[in-house]
């Protein structure tokens, strides 16, 4: 059955897969050493038109957000994040587990709104108590967000404003990087992105790779002994040619970007066959569909093809989860158009 | 040049890619639910003849150590290892960020001695002021060793026993298990070792694989929420297919025994070649040889083969080590043998 | 200048400072094994009429809440609290920093509604994704809140309920624990309090102590090696009788209740004083009481008592915290009577 | 009967009780800002001479350490210390509970050898695999140590030039620091202390007060948000004033030197009625005394006066700890002597 449940249901991109075949019988450094993560390296420099960027690369999602913000902060500050974020919700706390507050604004849409940062900041110090509290170190945003939106270009920069007045480093969890890159609702590119945060990681395991995020430090900011804290996170890959080849590929001929616009067409696509069908769409430029099905139709739906469901609406209405990928095919969605016209 | 560094120079044994190759189109569930995850836990089960293990893969090595450990100790409690161990020396830490003490024993050639462990344990019960110390929770060993020796079935047995008697779990860290068990000096097999601990990891990353180990709870004793655990440790791999592809091709036809065996048989040439060029070399039955060198014959190879400085004996020597794993090929040890004659 | 800043403004009740002069010439055990807090925890149990509490004696509030939570809950697992919770704002991370995610629940004047407990519950394990997230693992409730209002016994009920379905325990900070149960509005007594949830504290520090805590596991349910679990959070007094000597002296006679009844007595004549003279006073039966002045009062006021800034209600208006406690002496109201007059 | 088994044994001395007394009625600030916690400061900085020197007063000895270390610390950096030093045994893993592993090196009746730091650091950062290991990022000694020795001050000093080097702090554990710099042996005087070493602090529970530490950072080192780094770990006293009030009255008209003098003095007594007594005695200059014993001897012995039995030495002895301390009376000794003629 075809299944649109996440980002994780096919393997790597037939490139990516090829060239670890290629490189196969080379031997290599370990520990990020290797040849093609340093030519990943600079690849990726040269995408984000930053010269002296120190790039990483990491396994998975949580271990990446975990080891990142553990880096950057003092033990005495915590990470600020909308509710909605995958740091508060979905990484078991991985977060808290390495001694870090997570510290909530409200979720506008699954966006930090910058005037409630603000506030918070401005409350913050203005506190008689804040010795007592934990101190806001760094503000971590998704980009996309979990619930398939996307900042605008003054939304950063107002958010980028706010983290060099109070000098606190702005981090941006790119798992789904290419997909809210290639949107057409996107008004900025990767470079851009780069100058105007402090790190952020390309999200490789969702997009055509089989494990992988690129943490890129843009400014000259690699934490010191980086390498010894992703160590200490079990995040230090010994073969590390595995994620470097990887990269290496999906840098090579716009790889990255030409399969994150793919899924974007195969979503845009998946869209209109839902509203030409009648139903209730939420807003998402992006790879992630979110739908409103009644039960019934939720569960003759499931027969034909997987999805997930994502919250109950009411007694009767859920709202559900389809994602496009890299690797989605046309005949996917045509599947998809057929099994909604027999329900 | 040749590389004889470490475990982690060489890519993925040609079948492991060749089925990742051959997997990469179907589409499957994530987080350690895909088929081939199922399917390489039934062969482990059938190798370790253990009906009811449970069994979940990890990325690497440290990553393993510190989640199980983390899984197995309530906060009160540290692990002992001999001071030799990789959970003590080369993870930066990462058993003391979960919050708990190694506890050490001397190392004798990389093992513990049974009778240090129960002198250890006895002595800290007699204790009346033992409240205020880390309570001894667990047990780790390493097997092989990091120094190439590997453990009598007795030795192991012995471990066993005190740890029964004290009520504390036993941890075999098998990141090159099967080097161990092919040896022609191990006197066990897979299953006795499974009956003979409470938990072990089996090393994929530095056996065949480009990443991976299969942790395996002998005794219907998973930690409860381990799944939460891997998460929070960031060990929980979202396409998990990418390790249980790798493990389901190493447990098939016996290949990760077969490959584990020609690494021993490489070894054990590779013995000869020093030993009859007049080279001084420690014990070791396994993939790892320690060779004495002098300074100048260091320089002098390191000019063709490459290899680790492991520690300096005196003014004048330096102890080296020379790593063989599956990929080892007999030209590469005629290489080897022709630099040797030539410095 | 007289001061209702805070709980901790004054020493200690005279009683107890005699007390510790009484017996300063005996020497004694240490480390909880001292006569005194032998003898206070007699009287601890008789007043709780719990004949089999676990009663340990620790120094203050978040050092008690830290290692309490820290002893209940299992690496995989966070503390419900609502988000004013002194956990949750005012501990400068104690809980995180052990490793541990605060989950909250919306304030309503302090209090936890148990209506938003058992959705959060019932949400969770009804979210498939719920491996991914910090499971709920207890419940922690202020009584007094930290806004100076109360529980009713069926509200505490409630919530013992949904946690016995649930099976995690109930955690009841009594930093205030004097001024709650001696407040007109309280409609419940130590015993019953004792019996309604798992553990508790009884706060000296705020009543009548210069410092200490007496933790009460009230079924027979003190986590395994709780001390050693004290040592390790530096919560372990080693002249133990400071603590055991106050609170042996506190529940000697019925002091500390009579005390907390006097703290009562004289805040609600202050609620009288400042409502007689016209000011708004947000609704609190216990020792802190909330007053809104403009700010041209309050600049005023603080000329001649000190108080505490709470939280601007607007540009022209801020909330403030005026605090009495045992030793709040009616001149004290005096001469904040005649202070108000003259602003 | 009369107990040498600790330094805990006895109350306050009665001049700081009696300031106790004397300053109840006042009302102050807390969390550090009471009047007496300054004078205390002021008085401490002159005993020092360090006219900027940041200053803390904390509860007890463990928190203290963990507290200290963790706020020195980055989290890939561990502590050095000897492996009898009390952060390594007897505190229940309270650094390691904070992330930070205990770096040991062999003791020397208690103390460390300069030699054997220095190549830890030689060798740790000419590791080429330094990387994969724990930085090492303080250096912890204990004055007097564990085992009542001191160390001379040119030991001190060639410590401190070694952590000069390589720029990391060293941080002496002063829990019993009036009996070091009251012995006869001891070569300087608090001022020198001072100037050589980075942070260490004065003991006061086991010298004079009901509790306390006072932590002199020496340097204009304070760490920043030191105040939210004691609040998060559970070191920050409400009523500061407890322990402020008792240091400051330790350190007026040369209090605590004097009471420190007079436990060396008892103890050096109590040196002779053992030899005297024919009994073997372990070298030790200040307030605990190490005897062997006979078991017998032992038993006997502990019918008329208590200590602690240190570790046995063979079957048929053992040695046992006689501690003397401010409040050690002749009396006290001439009871002793009794009992050991009666033996």
């Amino acid at each position: 059955m075809i299944s649109f449940e996440s980002d994780y249901n096919n393997g790597a991109h037939p490139h990516v897969l090829q060239y670890l075949l290629d490189t196969n019988d080379s031997q290599s450094a370990s520990y990020g050493y290797d040849e093609w993560s340093e030519s990943a390296r600079i690849k990726i420099r040269e995408a984000c038109r930053l010269e002296n960027a120190g790039i990483y690369f990491l396994v998975g999602g949580t271990q990446t957000n975990a080891t990142v913000i553990d880096s950057l902060l003092s033990q005495y500050e915590g990470v600020v994040s909308v509710d909605t974020g995958h740091i508060n919700v979905h990484e078991s706390g991985a977060i808290e587990a390495s001694g870090h507050k997570v510290i909530t604004l409200p979720s506008h849409e699954g966006k930090m709104h910058a005037e409630d940062l603000l506030t918070l900041l401005k409350k913050f110090h203005a506190d008689p108590t804040c010795d007592h509290m934990v101190w806001p170190g760094m503000v971590y945003i998704t980009f996309p967000t979990e619930l398939g939106t996307i900042y605008k270009s003054f939304e950063i920069e107002e958010i980028q404003n706010i983290c060099k007045q109070y000098n606190i480093p702005l981090f941006v969890d790119g798992a789904r990087l290419g997909y809210g890159l290639m949107s057409d609702e996107c008004d900025f590119d990767l470079p851009w992105l780069a100058r105007h945060c402090d790190v952020f990681y390309i999200g490789g395991t969702k997009i055509g790779a089989l494990c992988g995020e690129a943490v890129v430090f843009a400014n000259n900011n690699v934490p010191k002994h980086f390498f010894s804290i992703m160590k200490q996170h079990g995040a230090l890959l010994a073969k590390s040619r595995l994620v470097g080849v990887q990269f290496d590929a999906l840098f090579t001929d716009n790889l990255y970007f030409n399969i994150s616009r793919h899924a974007i067409d195969m979503a845009m696509r998946m869209r209109k066959i839902f509203s030409n069908a009648g139903f209730s769409l939420k807003d998402s430029p992006t790879n992630q569909q979110f739908i409103v099905l009644s039960n019934i139709q939720m569960e003759r739906l499931a027969q034909y093809v997987a999805f997930e469901t994502w919250e109950p609406i009411d007694d009767n209405n859920t709202l559900c989860r389809f994602v496009t990928n890299w690797a989605t095919k046309e005949s996917d969605l045509e599947t998809l158009k057929n099994a909604i016209s027999s329900i």
